[in-house]
Parts: C-alpha cells; sequence; structure tokens
C-alpha cells in the first residue's frame, strides 16, 4: 500500500482572501501532480501573531473551512487544513480540520500544548494569552490506513505521538511553525525523531520563510520514513514537497526492528 | 553547580586481563585530568558476541567488579562500569554498576530491552539467547544530583528516559555498543533527542571499533547538553571523551522551555 503525500510549504498574507486564493493554487497542483493527501502549513489563514488570532477566527461553519472542503472534493484528496485559528464559544483554538476527499470533516486537532516560551537571547511567544488549549489527540481512519494529526509544539511531547502510533497511526502529521530560534536547533532532530521512535512516516509542513511577515518561519516542511531517513526536506522557499507514504516499508522496518513488541512498561 | 564527565572509548579485548590493564589505565588518566565521574563502555571486560557472555559472567564478588570497586576509591571517582556479563542464580545480564569514590556499589542497572533484531542486509543478534532482561530502572543519588543509567538498546524506549528524568536524574549515561547498520544511522539522532526531549545531560559511551573484534563497534561517544547540542563526540578510534555537566546551564534551559509543567498527560 502507497501513496503520495504532498506538504504545502506556502508563505502567510495579510489578507485572508490572498492566503485563500495561494491555498486553492497549491492544492490544485498538488492534486495534478498526483498527490492522495496534501497538507497546509499552521495558520496559514492568518499572520503568526497573537493580535490577530481573535480578528482572523472562524467557526466550523467559517469561510475558510468552507474553502478546504470543497477543495478537498473537487480535487478528490484527503486535506489537512494545516491550522486556522478556531473560535467556539469565547475561546480560540489553534486547530487543524481533517477533510476527507467527499469534503466532510472527519476530525480537528486542536493543538494542545501551547507556545509559551521565553528564551534568552531569542524569541519570546506566549501563545496562552490569547489561545485556549485542545484536550485530546486526534487519529482518523483513511483508506490508506490510519493517520495521526499534531499541531507544532506538540511535538515535543512524545508520549502524545507514542498514544497516537499505539492507536495505529503510521503517518503523523504536523503543520508547525518553528522560528528562526528552535528552527536551527531542533526542527530536523524533533521529526527524525518522532519518526524513528514510533516507526511511522512524519510530515512537518511549514509555512515559508517571509522576511515582511510579522513572524519568521523556519520552512524546511519535511518528510521522514519509518527508520528516520528524510523522504525529502523543502528549503526556506515557497515549494510543494512531495513523498511516497509506504506502509509495506513501515511493516519490514517493524519486522526488522520490533520495538513494538519489545516494550517493557512494568519496569519504569 | 559543574563537574567533569569523562567517558572511556576503550576498546575490547579477547583476555579479561587486557581489558582489566586497559581499564586501570584509561580510569587513572581520566582522574588525573580532572574527571569527577567516569564511563566505562557496554560489555568492556568481554568480546561483544552471545557465545562469550556466560563464560565471561561474574557475580558481584567477581575480580572486575572488585576492580572498578578498587579504582573508584584509590582515584577518588564515581564510576559507571560500563557494563559487564553479571551472573546470578542460573540468569545472566549485561549490568551497568555504579561505583561511589568511596569504592561501594551504589547501584546497578540490569538491561532492561534486550538487543533481538534481524535487520536484512545488516546484522542479526539476538541478545535474549543468552541474556536475561532488568526489570527495573536505574536512578542514583550522588553529591553532583541524580544520575540516571540504562544500557544500549534501552536507548530506544523513550519512556524510561522520561521515568528517571522525572525521578530528578539530570545526567543519564549509557554505555552502549551500537553497530555498523545502527550507528550510522541512528547513534547521533537518539542520543540527541533523549537528551533534548528529557532536556538532561545525555552521555553515550561506545567501545572504539576494532577492525579484528568479532563485532564492529560504531565508537562515537558523546556528550550532549539539555538543548540536544554536542559538549563533544568522539569518532571511532580509542579516546577519552571529557565534558563538564553545568546543572545552572540545565535549568535555565528548564527555565527557558518549560516542558516540563506544559505537559498535558490527560490528554493522551
Amino acid at each position: 500500500m502507497k501513496f503520495k503525500l504532498a506538504l504545502c510549504q506556502m508563505k502567510g498574507y495579510m489578507e485572508k482572501t490572498a492566503a485563500h486564493k495561494s491555498a486553492k493554487a497549491y492544492i490544485q497542483e498538488a492534486a495534478q501532480t498526483g498527490a492522495n493527501m496534501i497538507c497546509l502549513p499552521e495558520m496559514w489563514n492568518c499572520p503568526y501573531s497573537s493580535k490577530y488570532f481573535h480578528a482572523y477566527a472562524e467557526g466550523e461553519d467559517g469561510e475558510s473551512v468552507r474553502l478546504m472542503s470543497e477543495l478537498a472534493r473537487e480535487n478528490g484528496v484527503w486535506l489537512i487544513g494545516g491550522s486556522i485559528p478556531e473560535i467556539s464559544g469565547d475561546s480560540v483554538y489553534n486547530t487543524a480540520f481533517v477533510f476527507s476527499p467527499q469534503g466532510r470533516i472527519m476530525g480537528k486537532h486542536r493543538k494542545i500544548h501551547l507556545y509559551d516560551v521565553d528564551i534568552e537571547g531569542g524569541i519570546r511567544f506566549v501563545e496562552s494569552e490569547t489561545l485556549s488549549a485542545g484536550s485530546k489527540k486526534t487519529v482518523v481512519d483513511t483508506e490508506f490506513g490510519k493517520i495521526g494529526v499534531a499541531v507544532c509544539y506538540d511535538v515535543r511531547f512524545p508520549p502524545l505521538f507514542a498514544a497516537m502510533a499505539a492507536e495505529g497511526a503510521q503517518l503523523i502529521l504536523l503543520p508547525a511553525a518553528f522560528n528562526m530560534t528552535t528552527g536551527p536547533a531542533h526542527w530536523d532532530l524533533l521529526m527524525r525523531a518522532r519518526a524513528l521512535d514510533q516507526q511511522v512516516y512524519f510530515a512537518a509542513c511549514s509555512p515559508a520563510r517571509d522576511l515582511a511577515a510579522p513572524y519568521q518561519a523556519f520552512g524546511h516542511s519535511c518528510i521522514i520514513n519509518p527508520w528516520g531517513e528524510y523522504c525529502g526536506q523543502a528549503d526556506s522557499h515557497e515549494s510543494i514537497l512531495y513523498g511516497d507514504i509506504d506502509l509495506d516499508y513501515l511493516n519490514s522496518v517493524r519486522a526488522q526492528l520490533p520495538l513494538g513488541r519489545q516494550r517493557h512498561p512494568e519496569a519504569y
């Protein structure tokens, strides 16, 4: 069983309509190139800055969700809608919607671990000042097997990924916007480690770096195989990264290095 | 609080007396260079092959344990005695003894996850044919704070390291003999990931590569800081790798990126 994944490393826009137009073009190109599943970056329809999240937020009946549903259906692809600010009651979440090729919402992941950090000489970002945290993991059934979805800072919490893999996820998608402090330091290491430790395909989709934007994303979207190797990696510019997700290969890795049945949790 | 760690990347010997002589010289040199804590490689007193483990095994009153105790005391250092085959009843374990500067056994880690793998075109090794598995994690109190000890293949099971860190380990030592299949593929990635995920110092001590030995070790002993960076890394040859373990730096990393209080296990 093999299928083609595409990560759209699009840049962000101040205008939501410009982001919509760009997403549409990216998704059409990826689908025409043969992608069965397409992923957008974190906060693709909103500048990545706490001060914009409320103003750009939409409910499940909002125009960005409607657009993504239409694009999934028109192009006949699974769409992991990066993330957008989602409003629900008084709360705004950093949410990745997952759409079937029929355009239906099959899952949504609200970022569980908010990005509250303060690094000397680096970045200060306190997402929890404006966002609320999700409270559950997200695993979705597809005709290509189960996929897991998490968002950005979630990646620093390995038990979330262990739990998704235990539930059967064979591919985990992570819309993520690392910055120029943590990106060069940790991006590659974290993405490869999550793939290798859980013996899954792991795909991280970043916005392109845009020197004019309020937030400098690291870029470097990547697809890692269950042996911890790159299927592909983008640079910092706008691009689409394609990778073949080969579940037979995944099974052969797990047969050769059978971590799943060698665990001894009773000893920890 | 700062202290100096030394990893002795010694090669193995067919003769146990030659291994003893080499360990003594390594430990003396490291202590004279100012090391407060010294680590030996996995199975340092025994060729790394299932067929030798029983013949070389000793009890807690054996000559290798006695020698390590004397060397710790004479040199006034903490000694993590790599690992040796340890016999207890009918069972042989892959065991790392930990000695205080007074020469007392303060802990011992019996490798929990035995190395049973069969990689296409690579290595086949079935440790459980001859060894028994340990059943608990190992955290030891020192005047430099708590340290954790694990052995080689244990490194592929992240929850063990999360549990050691949760118990207060700030430095984790891993005597380990990766091979020429898994070493180039995974050594760096695993060691750096364990350090970064748990925000601990992580030190992996390998035997030197010896083309004449029954098992080709990868070498590349390394000390990683809690930000996931190398304090130092050896090549494949015999050497001593030194690193400063700086617990103030560790605390500053945890203050800037407070993963410990951002976990949401209830969501997984």
